[in-house]
């Protein structure tokens, strides 16, 4: 542990206001030594002289202007078109845990379609006692559960595998959002439909043209699988899935179909495109590796970082970052200001939730020198997160998915940020 | 225990769908009898036939148009104006136990104003050894604390007191929302500004015209209150206080105050308009009950309610709805389908939170008949959420606030849903 992580037991040396005598006030602040008297406290601004919007200006509100740069953004040059592509969630620029779905990433395979509830259907078929179909309307009187899940692309940091591409968290580290999802357990619909004990597997695929058809085993599927309709409270968006997508959690977000159509009980893998050619990773000798659902733990640095910059001089620094694991619960985080020499453990927001996105917080003070900011994961199975250059020493460097290793931020003395990569 | 409340192991029998051989596949569900061949499913539907929208369509995401109804609804005849109003969660709508802004409820006393973070300064005077200016930037330099709390309005319910009065759950509970805030605690900015012995209040106030003054003993000031800048991840709404608002947990609404621009620390409660001539609740013999800052144990059902009507027929049936306590978490609710003679123990989503919404559900074969559908929230003080009658014996009939008397929703046959009150 660092002396710099220890924060001060107070804060007033470095951000302090004098309110002078005689109604000559001065800004508080570090950065701010001005002792001139400041307009915005001293006279009445136009926002409380007059009235502001009625409770019906916006039945369902937007984000106010000023913040019109916290937007999904997806990267031109990384795929041909923008229909079968990705955008990223802005983590750089939130805080807590819960992604609004506004904000949320997408990854489509052929573009968001609209589907209505009305003209929804859920078919269960192949090994089972009963093939069924649901309507929307079947679905809302099984017994629901409420949970709270990151989903995350297997390509998330994909790019970095190869050295530091992409300059900002939320492009590195963009392909996850965390949301609370209300649905029916998988477990019950299968229950429903009785599986034969020659079932091992279920085949799930979604409406759209792409369907993105992939295999999950039986075990997981009757374990913690949802057949999810709501995200944060309201129905799931159209770019998420509307009206009904799977939740696989702590499973790449491949496995996640959106606008889900049909689950076939099978006695083995259908080893379709999303299995084989995609979302496996190609190894130093040719060879893949099968079957790698889960998302190992893994943690970024959300702030400060390249789209986060240090906006203040030497003094009280929050260094926040997001953490998670999709084999169990966060269990400590621990973040270097020097490119992982020494370690300091962060603060966790919240006890570790299951495969759920954990916040940290590190509060330091900072002397205003260049920093190589890490952060590093450790979960409830006492995985820890490895850096860039063991996993390359396993895998190889001809990998896309799975990307888990530790991140660097080079952080200079006027606080601006930069991807960058260190051994 | 009803028997009703007795969830059949399978629903099979009730939920069934039947796939013929041949191709021709039946309808699933107890309303889907039809033996018709079912189009959506034997024919390539057009969303399956071409490409959805890109990943560059919308930036920052709003609700699919089927969904247009989710929306927040304020009601013409309650207040003079809409800008000094209120309007209402769609909590019939939803499910789970976070609101998204984009519909939590709204509450001006002189509109939603625009505050840019530039424009922004809180200023900590009175008795203090050092009065305090902070800019945005400064507060973003404290550590920070995340935490889920529910913000009622004291309003929440109070057309009722006199009987049924509004229909639907949104009307008559929807002034409440559930968000992660993330802030600094209001003890670390106060700490910084050294609170004096004689100090025993702080009086907030809010940047808009109306200023919403009110006091607050400094033991809550220095317990669990937020400053907070971010809900459910991002930057607050405009209507909900950007870009710092007070989350004052488990405390009516009215003192979360919104666009905070001064906190004054004080010996006495000012006895503002706001605590005086309002959101007190005149009693029987014409005095008010003085500081009923605290939001006593509460629930409602939100589905079937009568905006969300049974759409089926007998069988399977979820009953949903929310319970919160101001005074700490949730430890049971029940549900009685017969008007209060019989209860029946809801399932908990999740472990109950403190001063946060819990989610509950009690999954019932329905057989048809009318119900009077009710639940009664218990915390973890021991509190049993009351009838009406018991809180009008105590609070006569004067009151306009802290109305958290058990809801009744008559449900016929026809699975239709009204406001009604039963003695």
């Amino acid at each position: 542990m660092t002396d710099k992580s220890q924060p001060s037991t107070t804060r007033r040396g470095f951000l302090k206001a004098g309110i002078a005598t005689g109604g000559a006030i001065a800004t508080g602040g570090a950065a701010h030594a001005a002792q001139e008297p400041d307009p915005l406290i001293t006279e009445v601004q136009p926002w409380a002289q007059g009235l502001g919007d009625g409770v019906d200006a916006v039945p369902y509100g937007l984000p106010i202007e000023y913040e019109d740069d916290v937007i999904r953004r997806n990267v031109e040059w990384l795929t041909a078109d923008t229909i079968s592509s990705i955008n990223f969630t802005p983590i750089h620029a939130l805080d807590g845990t819960i992604t609004p779905q506004g904000c949320a990433f997408e990854r489509h395979h052929s573009g968001a379609i609209e589907l209505r509830k009305e003209d929804y259907r859920l078919m269960i078929n192949g090994l089972v006692d009963q093939p069924l179909i649901f309507t929307y309307a079947d679905l809302e009187r099984f017994p629901r559960e409420n949970r709270v899940y990151f989903c995350e692309c297997a390509a998330n940091s994909g790019m970095e595998w190869a050295g530091a591409q992409l300059n900002g968290a939320q492009f590195t580290h963009g392909m996850i959002h965390n949301m609370e999802y209300s649905g029916v357990p998988l477990r019950t619909l299968l229950e429903e439909a009785g599986v034969k004990p020659e079932g091992k597997w279920v085949y799930v695929e979604g409406a759209d043209a792409s369907s993105n058809g992939r295999s999950i085993p039986l075990e997981k599927a009757m374990d913690d699988v949802l057949v999810a309709f709501k995200a944060n409270g309201e129905a799931l968006r159209k770019e998420h899935g509307y009206p009904v997508r799977l939740v696989v959690p702590g499973w790449e977000g491949n496995m996640w179909v959106k606008w889900l159509r049909r689950i076939e009980v099978t006695t083995q893998a259908i080893e379709s495109r999303e299995e084989t050619s995609k979302y496996t990773d190609t190894l130093e000798d040719g060879t893949s590796r099968k079957w790698t659902w889960e998302m190992d733990a893994k943690s970024v640095i959300t702030s400060p970082s390249p789209q986060s910059p240090i906006k203040h001089g030497p003094g009280p620094l929050v260094i926040t970052g997001l953490a998670w694991s999709g084999r169990g619960s966060i269990t400590r985080v621990d973040v270097s200001t020097d490119g992982g020499k020494t370690w300091a453990t962060a603060r966790l927001a919240q006890e570790g939730q299951d495969k759920a996105l954990s916040r940290f917080y590190l509060d330091i003070t900072w002397d205003g020198s260049e920093m190589f900011l890490q952060s590093r994961a450790m979960d409830s199975t006492g995985y820890v997160q490895p850096t860039k250059d063991q996993l390359r020493e396993v895998r190889g460097l001809n990998s896309i998915y799975h990307n888990n290793g530790i991140q660097t931020w080079w952080v200079n003395a006027k606080g601006e940020a930069e991807n960058v990569e260190i051994s």
